[in-house]
Parts: C-alpha cells; sequence; structure tokens
C-alpha cells in the first residue's frame, strides 16, 4: 500500500472510463473468488481426514462469501455481476487447468501462495480507486486467518518426508510463473484495467518506476510466503 | 412433526445412551451437511452459466454453515465432531457413488429429492430429543428458499426438451430406492440411533405402526416434491 494516490471522490463513478476500469477490478476480484471457492472445494475432496477437509470447505465458504458482497457491490454501481465477470473465467480457468494440483500438499501450495500473489496484486490495484471500493476490496482479500493451516500442514509434510520440500518449492516456482504470464495477458487485454493504472485528469498514474517496483514487491512477497512454508523460492 | 412426544430435559445428557444417541444422530446430520457441500460445489463445477454457478455455490455455502453449527453443537456435549461423523461415512460415501449425477439436471434433481428425504428423515427424528437439540436439527434442514431455484430450472429445462422429464422421474424414484437402501443399513448398524426411537424408561417410544406412519409420510412428501419439479413419482 505505498506510493498510494489521493482518494477519488464518489463524483469518480461519473466518468464512464473510471466505471468500466472499476467494474474490470470487481468482475476480475469475483471472479477470482469464485474460482477460489471451486478450487477449495475440488482440494477438499483430496483431504486425508475430515477435518482437513472441514478447514478447506471452510476456506471455500469464506472465499464465497467475499464473492457475494464483490457482486451485491457490482449491482450497486449498476453493472451486471455476471457480465463483468465473464472475460476474466478464460485467463482463470486457463491458469487453474494449467496448474492442477497433483495431490492434497500441492493443493495447499498452491492456495497459500496463490491466493497471496493474488492478494498482493489487487491491494496494490485498490490504491488507485474509490475508498468504498477500496475497503471492500481489503476486506475480501482477508482470509481469516486460514493460512496459518496451510503452513502448519506443509511445514508437517516436510518434517515427515524431506524430499517433499524440493518438490514443493518447484511447484512454487511454477505457480509463480504462470501466475505472473495470465496477469500479463489480462492486463494486456483489459484496456480499462491499464488505463487505471495509468492515471486520468484527475487521477495520478503508475509510471514504468513504479511498476518496477510494484513487481519487486509482488516478488518479495511470494519468496516471504515461500519461506513461511520452509521452501526455497 | 406428528406424534411428538415430550420433551427430555438438559437431564437427559445425564443419560449415557442418550448422549451416544444424540452425538449419532448429529454426527449423521454433520456429515450429510459436509457432503451435501461436497455434492453442490461438484455440480456448480457443471453449471451452464455463471449465474448458475453461483446459485450452487451459494447452496454448498449455506450446506457448510449448517456443519459449523452441528459441529460446534458435538463439541459442546462433550463429543468430538469427526469421530461422530465417522460412523457415517461410509454410507453417506456409497450413496453418493451410487447416485453420481451425470448432468447438471441430475444434479438439481438429486440435491432437491435428496435434501428434501433427509430432511423430512432428521425432522421426524428430531422429535424424539431435546428442546436445543431440535431446534438446532431444524435450523440445519432450512434450505433458505433455495430450492425455489431448483424447480425453476427442471421445469424450464422439461418446458424445452419434454423427454427430460421421463429420464429425471426415473431419476428420482431410482435417488429414492438408493436413499432408502442406504438409510435402512444405518438404522440396522447403528444401535445407539435405532434405540432413541425404541425409547427409554423417560422417553416414549416409536411403535410399529409409527414407525410405518412415517415411512407413509416420507413417500408422500418425496411424491410431492416430484409433483413440484413436474415430475411423475
Amino acid at each position: 500500500m505505498t506510493e498510494s494516490p489521493s482518494t477519488p471522490g464518489p463524483v469518480a463513478f461519473e466518468d464512464p472510463a473510471y466505471l468500466a476500469a472499476v467494474v474490470d477490478l470487481l468482475g476480475a476480484i469475483a471472479y477470482g473468488e469464485m474460482s477460489a471457492f471451486e478450487r477449495l472445494a475440488e482440494d477438499a475432496a483430496m483431504a486425508p481426514g475430515l477435518d482437513d477437509k472441514a478447514a478447506l470447505a471452510r476456506m471455500a465458504s469464506t472465499e464465497f462469501g467475499h464473492f457475494e458482497r464483490l457482486r451485491e457491490r457490482l449491482e450497486q454501481v449498476g453493472a451486471d455481476p455476471f457480465a463483468a465477470m465473464q472475460p476474466f473465467q478464460q485467463p482463470f480457468d486457463a491458469f487453474h487447468a494449467r496448474t492442477a494440483p497433483a495431490d492434497w500438499l500441492e493443493g495447499l501450495v498452491k492456495a497459500y501462495v496463490g491466493d497471496g500473489l493474488a492478494a498482493d496484486f489487487y491491494r496494490e490495484v485498490a490504491a488507485f480507486v474509490d475508498a468504498d471500493t477500496r475497503e471492500l476490496i481489503i476486506e475480501s482479500l482477508d482470509d481469516s486467518g486460514q493460512s496459518g493451516f496451510v503452513v502448519d500442514r506443509v511445514r508437517r509434510a516436510i518434517v515427515e518426508d524431506h524430499r517433499v520440500g524440493g518438490r514443493l518449492a518447484l511447484w512454487g516456482r511454477r505457480l509463480m510463473g504462470e501466475a505472473l504470464t495470465q496477469a500479463q495477458q489480462v492486463a494486456a487485454e483489459r484496456d480499462a484495467l491499464s488505463a487505471l493504472l495509468a492515471g486520468g485528469v484527475d487521477r495520478p498514474a503508475m509510471d514504468l518506476a513504479a511498476i518496477s517496483r510494484l513487481f519487486t514487491r509482488l516478488t518479495e512477497n511470494h519468496s516471504k510466503r515461500m519461506e513461511a512454508l520452509g521452501l526455497s523460492a
């Protein structure tokens, strides 16, 4: 949340370009939450025990709760939530298809590393929107302390079999690569979203140096998450 | 909720047989909710559009919310919720394996008919437990008006292609048959649950005539649900 520009007031919604950008942003996050729900529910099916299954199902339900609030907000600003989500379906589904976890542990690492990366990115972009939208986005990214569960399970698995650590470290690097590839594609295709970062008459822009610092922050946070899991980044 | 016996007071929990029966009952419903969550989340993946997907994911999250309250209650009465659920894992999973929906519509019918039947049964059994437990069970069975969504989608599909009605009617009959088979197996294996219906010193029993009337009610309600979907029972 560095380089936070001045906050556009409610008047910003009268700017069609700004409205389109916010709808795009909320649509992307909403589809991401829905897609996280589906993925976590699938992972729950792979859980080794009922308590782990319940923990994953709880994470899935939390993501769905976030989705509901984003959907309401899209309706509030006069957008069709499903139309807003639609452009993000293909790139998100492609990411998930290319990173289908082979087992329970890969699913956990993906949930933790993938959601963390997405959350970091959205938090950065949220600095460019009005206060109400920003607050909703920040709330949607709250993981309710559920990542503690993942860290515990992954570290425990590495203690039991240290070879697991090498395999999961490679997996984490692949996730980061695939996520950046898809994010670049989305940025290239969604003009409204990119325009948000490029600024407007009454909104400050993010210059190339700032974008480069953003990527540095994303990469650093990814490394910290890998370390938290006991994996080399 | 006919033939409601007198409500056992909190003192009932001092009776180990009664406590065991309540733990069995809550464990069964809790596993059923968890399993409904998983099934609905799987069905969401088959949804033809994002709005349908969201509707199914919403149903799944509601079931998970019920699960959480049942889990808390099991902990309150001093039971390990996962140990209480464990005996029901095999029969529920067997039911789901034998009735895996081939498509989106079969999934919807299963959600509606299966959950309706389970809810009827638990509501009947709830008449035999203390007021607090009963209230929790009744709350857990509330579908928050979500069945309206299923009725709408199934009726619409039959209007579009009337052959769908014949196929789904057969499917509904099969679901009922498989559910009764599994329920009988559970009743035969879980002495504590059966003892609840058989009564105790301070609790009235359900005699054979009452059990026969119960089955008549379950069958009648099933027929009403099939009718609501526009299917012959």
